[in-house]
Protein backbone atom coordinates (compact mmCIF):
# COMPACT_ATOMS: atom_id res chain seq x y z
CA UNK A 1 0.00 0.00 0.00
CA UNK A 2 2.07 2.77 -1.49
CA UNK A 3 1.01 6.48 0.27
CA UNK A 4 0.60 9.59 -0.94
CA UNK A 5 1.92 12.29 1.67
CA UNK A 6 1.01 15.91 1.85
CA UNK A 7 4.66 17.86 2.25
CA UNK A 8 3.74 18.95 6.02
CA UNK A 9 3.20 15.09 6.64
CA UNK A 10 6.55 14.17 4.41
CA UNK A 11 8.11 16.38 6.42
CA UNK A 12 6.63 15.57 9.66
CA UNK A 13 7.99 12.12 9.70
CA UNK A 14 10.79 13.40 8.47
CA UNK A 15 11.77 16.14 11.00
CA UNK A 16 10.90 13.69 13.78
CA UNK A 17 13.69 11.43 12.03
CA UNK A 18 16.29 13.76 12.08
CA UNK A 19 15.15 14.78 15.64
CA UNK A 20 16.08 11.36 16.56
CA UNK A 21 19.65 11.38 14.84
CA UNK A 22 20.06 14.85 16.59
CA UNK A 23 19.31 13.06 19.77
CA UNK A 24 21.07 10.14 19.77
CA UNK A 25 23.98 11.57 18.49
CA UNK A 26 23.79 14.35 21.09
CA UNK A 27 23.80 11.42 24.15
CA UNK A 28 26.64 9.32 22.69
CA UNK A 29 29.00 12.60 22.89
CA UNK A 30 27.81 13.52 26.39
CA UNK A 31 27.72 9.88 27.74
CA UNK A 32 31.40 9.53 26.56
CA UNK A 33 32.52 12.68 27.93
CA UNK A 34 30.81 12.57 31.50
CA UNK A 35 31.72 8.22 31.74
CA UNK A 36 35.02 9.64 33.72
CA UNK A 37 33.46 11.26 36.33
CA UNK A 38 31.77 7.94 37.24
CA UNK A 39 32.91 5.56 39.69
CA UNK A 40 35.02 3.24 37.73
CA UNK A 41 33.42 0.54 39.20
CA UNK A 42 29.77 1.72 37.82
CA UNK A 43 31.57 2.62 34.60
CA UNK A 44 30.23 -0.29 32.82
CA UNK A 45 26.35 0.61 32.84
CA UNK A 46 27.29 4.41 30.84
CA UNK A 47 29.36 1.92 28.73
CA UNK A 48 26.19 0.26 27.77
CA UNK A 49 24.28 3.43 27.41
CA UNK A 50 26.77 4.43 25.38
CA UNK A 51 26.85 1.93 22.99
CA UNK A 52 23.14 1.94 22.71
CA UNK A 53 22.47 5.25 21.83
CA UNK A 54 25.27 4.75 19.06
CA UNK A 55 23.44 2.07 17.47
CA UNK A 56 20.11 3.62 17.71
CA UNK A 57 22.12 6.84 15.83
CA UNK A 58 23.28 4.10 13.25
CA UNK A 59 19.98 2.76 12.54
CA UNK A 60 18.19 6.29 12.41
CA UNK A 61 20.39 7.53 9.94
CA UNK A 62 19.60 4.52 7.42
CA UNK A 63 15.79 4.61 8.50
CA UNK A 64 16.05 8.63 7.63
CA UNK A 65 17.53 7.18 4.16
CA UNK A 66 15.09 4.89 3.74
CA UNK A 67 12.16 7.21 4.03
CA UNK A 68 14.19 9.70 1.65
CA UNK A 69 14.14 6.67 -0.92
CA UNK A 70 10.82 5.73 -0.70
CA UNK A 71 9.48 9.03 -1.86
CA UNK A 72 9.32 11.36 -5.01
CA UNK A 73 8.38 14.94 -4.91
CA UNK A 74 5.68 15.60 -7.50
CA UNK A 75 3.37 18.01 -8.54
CA UNK A 76 3.01 19.43 -4.89
CA UNK A 77 2.58 15.79 -3.06
CA UNK A 78 5.11 13.19 -1.92
CA UNK A 79 4.42 9.67 -3.57
CA UNK A 80 5.90 6.65 -2.26
CA UNK A 81 7.33 4.95 -5.71
CA UNK A 82 10.91 4.28 -5.02
CA UNK A 83 12.55 1.73 -3.07
CA UNK A 84 10.32 0.12 -0.21
CA UNK A 85 10.84 1.89 3.44
CA UNK A 86 12.48 -0.58 5.13
CA UNK A 87 10.75 -1.39 8.83
CA UNK A 88 13.12 -3.75 9.60
CA UNK A 89 15.81 -1.70 10.59
CA UNK A 90 13.72 -0.70 14.54
CA UNK A 91 13.59 -4.72 14.60
CA UNK A 92 17.62 -4.95 14.04
CA UNK A 93 18.46 -2.30 16.24
CA UNK A 94 15.83 -3.44 19.38
CA UNK A 95 17.49 -7.01 18.70
CA UNK A 96 20.67 -5.43 19.88
CA UNK A 97 19.54 -2.28 22.13
CA UNK A 98 16.71 -3.83 24.41
CA UNK A 99 18.79 -6.41 26.02
CA UNK A 100 21.65 -4.08 26.67
CA UNK A 101 18.90 -1.18 28.16
CA UNK A 102 18.12 -3.98 30.23
CA UNK A 103 21.58 -4.72 31.29
CA UNK A 104 22.27 -1.36 32.16
CA UNK A 105 19.42 -1.28 34.73
CA UNK A 106 20.95 -4.71 36.01
CA UNK A 107 24.30 -4.13 36.18
CA UNK A 108 23.64 -0.29 38.14
CA UNK A 109 22.19 -2.00 40.56
CA UNK A 110 25.50 -4.33 41.64
CA UNK A 111 22.80 -6.86 43.15
CA UNK A 112 26.11 -10.03 43.43
CA UNK A 113 27.42 -11.71 41.37
CA UNK A 114 24.76 -15.12 40.91
CA UNK A 115 21.93 -12.43 40.92
CA UNK A 116 23.14 -10.69 38.27
CA UNK A 117 24.00 -13.57 35.72
CA UNK A 118 20.70 -14.97 36.28
CA UNK A 119 18.75 -11.72 35.86
CA UNK A 120 21.46 -10.84 32.93
CA UNK A 121 20.40 -14.20 31.18
CA UNK A 122 16.75 -14.13 31.79
CA UNK A 123 15.57 -10.76 30.15
CA UNK A 124 18.12 -11.05 27.61
CA UNK A 125 15.97 -14.29 26.43
CA UNK A 126 12.63 -12.87 27.22
CA UNK A 127 13.40 -9.67 25.32
CA UNK A 128 15.02 -11.46 22.18
CA UNK A 129 11.63 -13.51 22.44
CA UNK A 130 9.27 -10.46 22.45
CA UNK A 131 11.44 -8.43 19.51
CA UNK A 132 11.06 -11.90 17.52
CA UNK A 133 7.36 -12.54 17.83
CA UNK A 134 7.31 -8.68 17.08
CA UNK A 135 9.02 -8.87 13.12
CA UNK A 136 6.42 -11.22 11.60
CA UNK A 137 3.29 -9.68 13.44
CA UNK A 138 4.60 -6.22 12.32
CA UNK A 139 4.87 -7.56 8.44
CA UNK A 140 1.55 -9.61 8.63
CA UNK A 141 -1.75 -7.86 7.33
CA UNK A 142 -3.56 -5.61 9.95
CA UNK A 143 -6.64 -7.50 10.24
CA UNK A 144 -5.11 -10.80 9.86
CA UNK A 145 -5.24 -13.70 12.67
CA UNK A 146 -1.59 -13.99 12.24
CA UNK A 147 -0.81 -10.13 13.65
CA UNK A 148 -3.14 -10.66 16.68
CA UNK A 149 -1.07 -14.41 17.06
CA UNK A 150 2.13 -13.14 17.17
CA UNK A 151 1.06 -10.32 18.98
CA UNK A 152 0.11 -11.93 21.76
CA UNK A 153 3.31 -14.18 21.72
CA UNK A 154 5.16 -11.37 21.78
CA UNK A 155 3.40 -10.05 24.61
CA UNK A 156 3.83 -12.68 27.40
CA UNK A 157 7.85 -12.14 27.30
CA UNK A 158 7.20 -8.16 27.89
CA UNK A 159 5.08 -9.11 30.61
CA UNK A 160 7.77 -11.68 32.13
CA UNK A 161 10.02 -8.81 31.62
CA UNK A 162 7.81 -6.16 34.03
CA UNK A 163 7.50 -9.04 36.44
CA UNK A 164 11.06 -9.45 36.70
CA UNK A 165 11.34 -6.23 37.13
CA UNK A 166 8.84 -4.63 39.05
CA UNK A 167 8.05 -7.55 41.81
CA UNK A 168 11.76 -10.22 41.75
CA UNK A 169 13.68 -6.67 41.66
CA UNK A 170 11.83 -5.18 44.25
CA UNK A 171 12.64 -8.24 46.94
CA UNK A 172 16.57 -7.62 45.92
CA UNK A 173 16.56 -3.48 46.85
CA UNK A 174 17.33 -3.59 50.32
CA UNK A 175 20.79 -2.76 50.05
CA UNK A 176 20.35 0.36 48.09
CA UNK A 177 20.47 3.76 49.10
CA UNK A 178 16.83 5.76 49.37
CA UNK A 179 17.79 8.31 46.46
CA UNK A 180 18.78 5.09 44.47
CA UNK A 181 15.59 3.41 45.09
CA UNK A 182 13.70 6.37 43.94
CA UNK A 183 15.70 6.66 40.88
CA UNK A 184 15.18 2.95 39.87
CA UNK A 185 11.50 3.52 40.54
CA UNK A 186 11.76 6.53 37.82
CA UNK A 187 13.45 4.19 35.54
CA UNK A 188 10.94 1.12 35.55
CA UNK A 189 8.02 3.84 34.96
CA UNK A 190 9.89 5.18 32.21
CA UNK A 191 10.76 1.95 31.05
CA UNK A 192 7.03 0.76 31.22
CA UNK A 193 5.80 3.95 30.02
CA UNK A 194 7.69 4.18 26.76
CA UNK A 195 7.86 0.59 26.12
CA UNK A 196 4.04 1.12 25.93
CA UNK A 197 4.40 2.82 23.22
CA UNK A 198 5.53 0.25 21.07
CA UNK A 199 2.62 -2.45 21.02
CA UNK A 200 0.43 0.83 20.73
CA UNK A 201 2.57 1.52 17.18
CA UNK A 202 2.22 -2.26 16.44
CA UNK A 203 -1.94 -2.55 16.20
CA UNK A 204 -2.27 1.01 15.30
CA UNK A 205 -2.84 0.68 11.47
CA UNK A 206 -5.66 -2.06 12.73
CA UNK A 207 -7.25 0.99 14.85
CA UNK A 208 -7.38 3.47 12.58
CA UNK A 209 -8.35 3.52 9.00
CA UNK A 210 -7.05 5.84 7.17
CA UNK A 211 -3.64 4.53 6.46
CA UNK A 212 -1.59 8.24 6.22
CA UNK A 213 -3.16 9.02 9.67
CA UNK A 214 -2.12 5.71 10.63
CA UNK A 215 1.51 5.53 9.08
CA UNK A 216 2.88 8.97 10.51
CA UNK A 217 1.37 8.35 13.93
CA UNK A 218 3.54 5.30 14.09
CA UNK A 219 6.84 6.56 12.65
CA UNK A 220 6.36 9.74 15.06
CA UNK A 221 5.45 7.50 17.76
CA UNK A 222 8.11 4.87 17.47
CA UNK A 223 10.73 7.85 17.35
CA UNK A 224 9.52 9.50 20.32
CA UNK A 225 9.73 6.29 22.35
CA UNK A 226 13.13 6.23 21.06
CA UNK A 227 14.29 8.84 22.46
CA UNK A 228 12.49 8.45 25.88
CA UNK A 229 13.64 4.56 26.05
CA UNK A 230 17.41 5.47 24.85
CA UNK A 231 18.61 9.31 25.88
CA UNK A 232 16.62 9.50 28.72
CA UNK A 233 16.33 5.91 29.83
CA UNK A 234 20.42 6.53 30.24
CA UNK A 235 20.50 10.03 31.70
CA UNK A 236 18.87 8.28 34.92
CA UNK A 237 21.03 5.39 35.10
CA UNK A 238 23.75 7.88 34.49
CA UNK A 239 21.85 9.80 37.70
CA UNK A 240 22.26 6.41 39.39
CA UNK A 241 25.73 6.02 38.73
CA UNK A 242 26.26 9.35 40.03
CA UNK A 243 24.48 9.03 43.23
CA UNK A 244 26.22 5.64 44.07
CA UNK A 245 29.93 7.15 43.33
CA UNK A 246 29.20 9.90 45.15
CA UNK A 247 28.01 8.13 48.19
CA UNK A 248 30.91 5.88 47.93
CA UNK A 249 33.23 8.89 48.15
CA UNK A 250 34.24 8.87 44.68
CA UNK A 251 35.58 12.75 44.27
CA UNK A 252 35.12 13.18 40.50
CA UNK A 253 31.03 12.38 41.10
CA UNK A 254 30.71 14.76 43.65
CA UNK A 255 28.97 17.93 42.38
CA UNK A 256 28.73 17.40 38.64
CA UNK A 257 25.80 20.38 38.06
CA UNK A 258 25.45 22.56 41.29
CA UNK A 259 27.61 24.07 44.21
CA UNK A 260 27.34 21.90 46.18
CA UNK A 261 31.06 20.90 48.07
CA UNK A 262 32.98 17.45 47.33
CA UNK A 263 33.46 17.05 51.32
CA UNK A 264 30.15 17.61 51.83
CA UNK A 265 27.84 14.68 53.43
CA UNK A 266 26.06 12.82 50.26
CA UNK A 267 23.14 14.41 48.66
CA UNK A 268 19.65 14.22 50.27
CA UNK B 1 25.12 -15.94 -13.28
CA UNK B 2 22.80 -12.96 -12.42
CA UNK B 3 20.07 -13.97 -9.87
CA UNK B 4 16.29 -12.62 -9.66
CA UNK B 5 15.21 -11.82 -5.78
CA UNK B 6 12.28 -11.37 -4.42
CA UNK B 7 12.08 -8.61 -2.21
CA UNK B 8 11.88 -10.17 0.91
CA UNK B 9 14.96 -12.53 -0.31
CA UNK B 10 16.91 -8.98 -0.95
CA UNK B 11 16.25 -7.85 2.28
CA UNK B 12 17.42 -10.70 4.20
CA UNK B 13 21.09 -10.10 3.09
CA UNK B 14 20.38 -6.10 3.50
CA UNK B 15 18.95 -6.54 7.08
CA UNK B 16 22.14 -8.97 7.57
CA UNK B 17 24.99 -6.89 6.37
CA UNK B 18 23.27 -3.69 7.91
CA UNK B 19 23.20 -5.98 10.83
CA UNK B 20 27.11 -7.04 10.87
CA UNK B 21 27.63 -3.06 10.42
CA UNK B 22 25.88 -1.84 13.81
CA UNK B 23 26.95 -5.02 15.71
CA UNK B 24 31.14 -4.13 14.99
CA UNK B 25 30.24 -0.40 15.39
CA UNK B 26 28.56 -1.29 18.38
CA UNK B 27 31.74 -3.68 19.50
CA UNK B 28 34.57 -0.99 18.50
CA UNK B 29 32.82 1.96 20.67
CA UNK B 30 32.43 -0.74 23.67
CA UNK B 31 36.33 -1.96 23.23
CA UNK B 32 37.33 1.29 23.45
CA UNK B 33 35.64 2.14 26.19
CA UNK B 34 36.00 -0.33 28.17
CA UNK B 35 40.25 -0.18 27.60
CA UNK B 36 41.10 1.35 30.17
CA UNK B 37 39.48 -1.15 32.79
CA UNK B 38 42.04 -3.83 31.69
CA UNK B 39 45.47 -4.06 33.41
CA UNK B 40 47.70 -1.83 31.38
CA UNK B 41 50.02 -5.03 30.66
CA UNK B 42 47.00 -7.30 29.47
CA UNK B 43 45.60 -4.19 26.73
CA UNK B 44 47.11 -5.30 23.92
CA UNK B 45 44.94 -8.03 23.41
CA UNK B 46 41.74 -5.74 23.89
CA UNK B 47 43.67 -3.59 21.29
CA UNK B 48 43.75 -5.94 18.84
CA UNK B 49 40.13 -6.78 19.29
CA UNK B 50 39.37 -3.04 18.74
CA UNK B 51 40.97 -2.95 15.48
CA UNK B 52 39.45 -6.13 14.27
CA UNK B 53 36.17 -4.95 14.62
CA UNK B 54 37.01 -1.97 13.23
CA UNK B 55 38.58 -3.54 9.94
CA UNK B 56 35.69 -5.66 9.60
CA UNK B 57 33.34 -2.32 10.11
CA UNK B 58 34.71 -1.16 7.30
CA UNK B 59 34.74 -3.77 4.92
CA UNK B 60 31.10 -4.63 5.57
CA UNK B 61 30.02 -1.11 5.06
CA UNK B 62 31.64 -2.10 1.63
CA UNK B 63 29.91 -5.45 1.20
CA UNK B 64 26.42 -3.96 1.97
CA UNK B 65 27.32 -0.96 -0.19
CA UNK B 66 28.37 -3.86 -2.94
CA UNK B 67 25.20 -5.79 -2.19
CA UNK B 68 23.21 -2.32 -2.84
CA UNK B 69 24.78 -1.38 -6.35
CA UNK B 70 24.32 -5.08 -7.56
CA UNK B 71 20.32 -5.09 -7.80
CA UNK B 72 17.91 -2.67 -8.97
CA UNK B 73 14.14 -3.11 -8.14
CA UNK B 74 11.95 -3.75 -10.96
CA UNK B 75 8.36 -4.46 -10.98
CA UNK B 76 8.60 -5.58 -7.11
CA UNK B 77 11.64 -7.64 -7.50
CA UNK B 78 15.35 -7.21 -7.04
CA UNK B 79 17.23 -7.91 -10.83
CA UNK B 80 21.16 -8.00 -10.29
CA UNK B 81 21.53 -5.84 -13.18
CA UNK B 82 24.49 -3.66 -11.63
CA UNK B 83 28.20 -3.74 -10.89
CA UNK B 84 28.72 -7.10 -10.01
CA UNK B 85 28.48 -8.11 -6.34
CA UNK B 86 32.43 -7.85 -5.23
CA UNK B 87 33.12 -10.99 -2.84
CA UNK B 88 36.78 -10.10 -2.70
CA UNK B 89 35.85 -7.89 0.39
CA UNK B 90 35.39 -10.81 2.51
CA UNK B 91 38.90 -12.36 1.75
CA UNK B 92 41.06 -8.63 2.30
CA UNK B 93 39.51 -8.86 5.37
CA UNK B 94 39.89 -12.08 6.67
CA UNK B 95 43.46 -11.68 5.69
CA UNK B 96 43.74 -8.91 8.11
CA UNK B 97 42.14 -10.04 10.82
CA UNK B 98 42.42 -13.66 10.51
CA UNK B 99 46.20 -13.42 11.97
CA UNK B 100 45.33 -10.36 14.67
CA UNK B 101 42.60 -12.71 16.31
CA UNK B 102 44.65 -15.60 16.93
CA UNK B 103 47.33 -13.02 17.91
CA UNK B 104 45.06 -11.90 20.31
CA UNK B 105 44.09 -15.30 21.68
CA UNK B 106 47.67 -16.45 22.36
CA UNK B 107 48.98 -12.67 23.61
CA UNK B 108 45.83 -12.64 26.16
CA UNK B 109 47.52 -15.96 27.63
CA UNK B 110 51.06 -14.39 28.36
CA UNK B 111 52.87 -17.48 27.72
CA UNK B 112 56.08 -15.52 27.88
CA UNK B 113 58.42 -14.44 24.85
CA UNK B 114 59.66 -17.33 22.93
CA UNK B 115 57.05 -19.37 22.88
CA UNK B 116 54.32 -16.37 21.87
CA UNK B 117 56.64 -15.34 19.19
CA UNK B 118 56.96 -18.85 17.81
CA UNK B 119 53.03 -19.44 18.12
CA UNK B 120 52.79 -15.93 16.48
CA UNK B 121 54.89 -16.65 13.79
CA UNK B 122 53.39 -19.95 12.64
CA UNK B 123 49.55 -19.29 13.29
CA UNK B 124 50.21 -16.01 10.99
CA UNK B 125 51.68 -18.31 8.10
CA UNK B 126 48.63 -21.00 8.23
CA UNK B 127 46.19 -18.51 8.47
CA UNK B 128 47.77 -17.22 5.58
CA UNK B 129 47.91 -20.05 3.62
CA UNK B 130 44.50 -20.75 4.66
CA UNK B 131 42.65 -17.79 3.30
CA UNK B 132 44.96 -17.28 0.15
CA UNK B 133 44.08 -20.79 -0.87
CA UNK B 134 40.43 -20.17 -0.46
CA UNK B 135 40.32 -17.19 -3.01
CA UNK B 136 40.85 -18.91 -6.19
CA UNK B 137 38.57 -21.88 -4.89
CA UNK B 138 35.82 -19.28 -4.36
CA UNK B 139 36.48 -17.96 -7.60
CA UNK B 140 36.20 -21.37 -9.13
CA UNK B 141 33.13 -23.06 -11.15
CA UNK B 142 30.88 -24.66 -7.98
CA UNK B 143 31.31 -28.26 -9.38
CA UNK B 144 35.15 -27.60 -10.76
CA UNK B 145 38.22 -29.62 -9.70
CA UNK B 146 40.06 -26.93 -8.85
CA UNK B 147 37.34 -26.04 -6.08
CA UNK B 148 38.19 -28.96 -4.56
CA UNK B 149 42.04 -28.68 -4.59
CA UNK B 150 41.86 -25.18 -3.66
CA UNK B 151 39.18 -26.20 -0.77
CA UNK B 152 41.75 -29.28 0.40
CA UNK B 153 44.75 -27.22 0.47
CA UNK B 154 43.15 -24.59 2.23
CA UNK B 155 42.19 -26.92 4.58
CA UNK B 156 45.51 -28.35 5.66
CA UNK B 157 47.06 -24.89 7.35
CA UNK B 158 42.72 -24.88 8.65
CA UNK B 159 43.99 -27.82 10.76
CA UNK B 160 47.39 -27.22 11.36
CA UNK B 161 45.68 -24.24 13.27
CA UNK B 162 43.17 -26.51 14.98
CA UNK B 163 46.21 -28.56 16.09
CA UNK B 164 48.21 -25.67 18.10
CA UNK B 165 45.48 -24.47 19.98
CA UNK B 166 43.83 -28.02 20.86
CA UNK B 167 46.87 -30.09 21.38
CA UNK B 168 49.92 -27.60 21.25
CA UNK B 169 48.41 -25.21 23.55
CA UNK B 170 47.17 -27.37 26.41
CA UNK B 171 50.42 -28.41 27.14
CA UNK B 172 51.33 -24.51 28.42
CA UNK B 173 48.53 -23.94 30.22
CA UNK B 174 50.07 -25.11 33.58
CA UNK B 175 50.03 -21.56 35.24
CA UNK B 176 46.59 -20.22 34.23
CA UNK B 177 44.31 -20.07 36.51
CA UNK B 178 40.97 -22.22 36.59
CA UNK B 179 38.37 -19.60 35.70
CA UNK B 180 41.15 -18.50 32.80
CA UNK B 181 41.15 -21.98 31.20
CA UNK B 182 37.64 -22.55 31.32
CA UNK B 183 37.31 -19.38 29.50
CA UNK B 184 39.88 -20.08 27.12
CA UNK B 185 38.25 -23.24 26.47
CA UNK B 186 35.22 -21.66 25.62
CA UNK B 187 36.84 -19.83 23.43
CA UNK B 188 38.70 -22.25 21.41
CA UNK B 189 35.41 -23.88 20.94
CA UNK B 190 33.69 -20.89 19.51
CA UNK B 191 36.17 -20.41 17.33
CA UNK B 192 35.83 -23.87 15.87
CA UNK B 193 32.45 -23.63 15.79
CA UNK B 194 32.56 -20.56 13.98
CA UNK B 195 35.76 -20.99 11.55
CA UNK B 196 33.54 -24.28 10.48
CA UNK B 197 30.45 -21.44 9.13
CA UNK B 198 33.41 -20.96 6.53
CA UNK B 199 34.19 -23.72 4.75
CA UNK B 200 30.08 -24.68 4.58
CA UNK B 201 29.68 -21.60 2.83
CA UNK B 202 32.44 -22.13 0.70
CA UNK B 203 31.34 -25.75 -0.86
CA UNK B 204 27.55 -24.73 -0.24
CA UNK B 205 26.99 -23.81 -4.18
CA UNK B 206 28.20 -27.26 -4.70
CA UNK B 207 25.10 -28.56 -2.19
CA UNK B 208 22.53 -26.43 -3.05
CA UNK B 209 20.83 -26.46 -6.85
CA UNK B 210 19.08 -23.19 -6.39
CA UNK B 211 21.71 -20.62 -6.76
CA UNK B 212 19.42 -18.05 -5.14
CA UNK B 213 18.76 -19.95 -1.93
CA UNK B 214 22.42 -20.79 -2.02
CA UNK B 215 23.83 -17.03 -2.04
CA UNK B 216 21.11 -16.29 0.38
CA UNK B 217 22.56 -18.83 2.72
CA UNK B 218 26.40 -18.05 2.14
CA UNK B 219 26.12 -14.69 3.28
CA UNK B 220 23.69 -14.78 6.35
CA UNK B 221 25.89 -17.59 6.82
CA UNK B 222 29.06 -15.55 6.86
CA UNK B 223 27.31 -12.83 8.41
CA UNK B 224 26.72 -14.46 11.54
CA UNK B 225 29.69 -16.40 11.33
CA UNK B 226 31.57 -12.82 11.44
CA UNK B 227 29.78 -11.59 14.47
CA UNK B 228 30.57 -14.58 16.58
CA UNK B 229 34.18 -14.61 15.34
CA UNK B 230 34.88 -11.21 16.12
CA UNK B 231 32.64 -9.23 18.59
CA UNK B 232 31.90 -12.12 20.89
CA UNK B 233 35.15 -13.48 20.44
CA UNK B 234 36.54 -10.09 21.37
CA UNK B 235 34.23 -10.10 24.38
CA UNK B 236 35.67 -13.41 25.92
CA UNK B 237 39.11 -12.57 25.35
CA UNK B 238 37.56 -9.13 26.99
CA UNK B 239 36.47 -11.57 30.35
CA UNK B 240 40.40 -13.45 30.01
CA UNK B 241 42.10 -10.26 30.08
CA UNK B 242 39.95 -9.00 33.10
CA UNK B 243 39.53 -12.11 35.15
CA UNK B 244 43.78 -11.81 34.82
CA UNK B 245 43.36 -8.07 35.48
CA UNK B 246 41.58 -9.33 38.84
CA UNK B 247 44.01 -11.58 40.26
CA UNK B 248 46.52 -9.59 39.52
CA UNK B 249 45.28 -7.11 41.60
CA UNK B 250 44.30 -4.44 39.22
CA UNK B 251 41.20 -2.34 41.33
CA UNK B 252 39.94 -1.09 37.97
CA UNK B 253 38.93 -4.36 37.08
CA UNK B 254 37.62 -5.62 40.00
CA UNK B 255 33.80 -5.57 39.80
CA UNK B 256 33.03 -4.12 36.46
CA UNK B 257 29.10 -5.53 36.41
CA UNK B 258 28.42 -7.21 40.00
CA UNK B 259 29.13 -6.42 43.06
CA UNK B 260 31.83 -8.72 44.09
CA UNK B 261 34.68 -7.20 46.30
CA UNK B 262 37.66 -6.43 44.46
CA UNK B 263 39.53 -8.56 46.77
CA UNK B 264 37.56 -11.75 46.48
CA UNK B 265 38.63 -14.99 44.93
CA UNK B 266 39.00 -15.64 41.57
CA UNK B 267 35.56 -16.36 39.95
CA UNK B 268 33.91 -19.52 40.19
Amino acid sequence: MDLTLSAGQYDLVYNAFSFVIAAMGASLLFFVLVRGSVAPRHRMAITLSTVVVGIALYHYIRIFNSWVDAFTYKGGVYIQDGIPFNEAYRYVDWMLTVPLLLAELVIVLKLGKGKTRSLLIRLTIAALAMIIAGYPGEMAASDSTSKIVWGILGTLPFLYILYVLFVELSNSLGRQAPGVIRLLSALRWILLATWTVYPIAYILPALIDDPVVAELARQVGYSVADVLAKPLFGLLVLAIALAKSRDEGYAEAGDIASAQPTNATPAR
